[in-house]
């Protein structure tokens, strides 16, 4: 489970949840598998696919997974169908799925004869998913935050000057994140200001294959000239509540959203509690009086501080691009918040475990 | 010579240049020293004492050099000496040594019958030691900064707090860092509130084997039962002309000093030009309204802008403590100090070339 833990964090936190799988042969030979973003392979084909290609002895293997395997045909088969399929005897799961239709998953194994187990590695999977899980039972899409600011907090100078605050290599980062998201959203503002196109595009400036829906945030309307009003798909939120808008969107199918800004729609989620992950590109600059690339946050003590947490998963948390530093972040959650979550997944942990399945935590490899 | 210069790498930027030696044996070993800083042995010295201990035949050996040995006798004894000690028959640098005393070591060397040649790496040495240079030429001290901010900027919230805005294992290196240098400056504001006590402490309060000089710079006096008042090392500066401050530090033999705020000091430091290098320690929080890390800095468009270099020396340009991340730059030059500097080497090293010693910049390793 460990193996398949690591496995999971090579994926993208964002509209689904971080899932890692890893085949354990008789000969204890380890395959793994993870899933790497909304219609990619789930982790437990992923693995199964490479352990077929390395001729691995499935029929005398046990499938680790960090979530319950899925039941239902979504972009991909069912995971259930594949793992019957490939004649596994024995699955380990960590997590079970609370997702409704995808839900039972590990019901349809037992009744097909394979052993199953489920529990090891619970808290270690779930905790991959806090925020994940937060934004599902929200009903709103998973929201990621993109900072780009110089070394003290602006994100442009006195007169207003900022484009190309931060470097070549960090847009090109940064256009890759455009391409794995359903939408990207920013303020009326910054589509007034900047006539942004909002698409994602190569270091070539050719699309890239997947492309984002744009989002505006706002009551002023658009100039029919613009770019945003031009694209048919461009989706117009007439609105200043987070809540309404996140549901809005989640409506719509959206199920991760990037937010660009400005300064006052980036203060506004943070302040609603609304930001779930963050990329803050830093370019080595001193800008001094400027515009902060926040606005809008209420503090008055350090305490009320947004606290952020440092992501060690598919990138590391720090990295450089061209001179640029991207950190890379989920939003922390207060004590209260951490038990509230806490007693509401061993709630619907009880609730799902069904009499077929043995629950175990002293099974490790 | 790559490899002395990148032994001159692991010193740290401060009171005196980055130096670095390598030995290269008959059968193609190398092996390198380099200079760790003030009071430490010179990186010649490190690499003679290191392939004695080896037991290398020093008397078939070349020894590379980032710089010019030295003539003279400091804090330590002079290398030329120490190279002739050795029996080490060939010699070549990368730098001429204009500094008065010190110079010329390759002449002594020539002298006594060692084979000198010069400038193999000049460009790569010359660059490591940019803003060091500067510092001396100005007959000032090496001025580091240090800023301590949420990842958005803020030293404080708007009620003011700020005690332990960075993590345990910051304030940790940010000790370490202090015992490094010779002096600590605060502004007389930092200093009231504050009450601070400037001192170089280890992560269980004890004294460090180094302690710098605390440093006050203002107009305003400071209550005479202050850890600083009470201190009789500590120097008030009573003047806000930076250039003046220190200019006075130098003529008190202080060749390395930290800036440690509060935010108007380090923004006037930054404003006279008179910071070489910046440790920028980040806690993972997001502020809001608050108070910046720095002030005064008076740009008005981002070409303004204060512009710095990540540092790869000695330590990585960013990495973690606790929770924190650690950004170490250099002050980036503008093309015009840049050309200007670039003339004034190369004027400088024309002076410095005597006739018996061959320069190169064909020969590498």
């Amino acid at each position: 489970m460990t193996a398949a833990l690591k496995a999971a964090r090579r994926g993208h936190r964002g509209a689904n949840p971080l899932v890692g799988a890893a085949i354990l042969t008789k000969d204890a030979q380890v395959v793994v598998g993870h899933h790497a973003g909304a219609g990619s392979p789930h982790a437990e084909v992923d693995a199964i696919t490479t352990a077929i290609d390395l001729d691995v002895d499935l029929a005398a293997s046990t499938l680790f997974v960090t979530l319950e395997p899925c039941a239902h045909t979504g972009r991909t088969g069912p995971c259930t169908q594949a793992i019957i399929d490939a004649g596994i005897p024995d699955v380990v799961f960590a997590l079970h799925d609370s997702n409704g239709v995808a839900a039972g998953g590990g019901t349809v194994l037992a009744e097909a004869g394979v052993r199953v187990r489920s529990g090891l590695g619970h808290d270690e999977a779930s905790a991959l998913n806090v925020r994940w899980r937060r934004s599902v039972d929200a009903e709103r899409p998973f929201v990621t935050a993109k900072i780009a600011q110089s070394l003290d907090g602006m994100v442009a100078a006195s007169d207003g000057t900022s484009q190309w605050i931060t470097s070549a290599a960090s847009r090109d980062h940064a256009h890759e994140l455009r391409s794995r998201v359903d939408g990207i959203l920013v303020g009326t503002g910054t589509a007034l200001t900047d006539d942004p196109r909002l698409n994602a595009r190569g270091p070539g400036g050719e699309p890239l294959e997947s492309q984002p829906v744009p989002i505006v945030l706002g009551l002023t309307s658009l100039p029919p000239e613009s770019f945003l009003a031009l694209n048919p798909d461009t989706v117009h939120l007439r609105t200043h509540d987070i809540t309404a808008a996140l549901g809005e969107l989640h409506a719509r199918g959206m199920r991760h959203i990037l937010i660009e800004g400005g300064p006052g729609v980036l203060g506004a989620f943070f302040a609603a509690g609304a930001v779930d992950e963050v990329f803050c590109y830093q370019a080595p600059l001193l800008v001094g009086p400027g515009r902060s690339s926040l606005s809008g946050l209420s503090t008055s003590t350090l305490s009320e501080a947004v606290s952020l947490v440092p992501d060690e998963t598919a990138e590391p948390a720090m990295s450089r691009h061209g001179p640029d530093v991207l950190l890379h972040f989920v939003v922390g959650e207060s004590c209260a918040e951490a038990a509230a979550s806490g007693a509401e997944t061993a709630a619907a942990e009880t609730d799902g475990v069904s009499t077929n399945i043995e629950t175990t935590d002293a099974y490790f490899i």
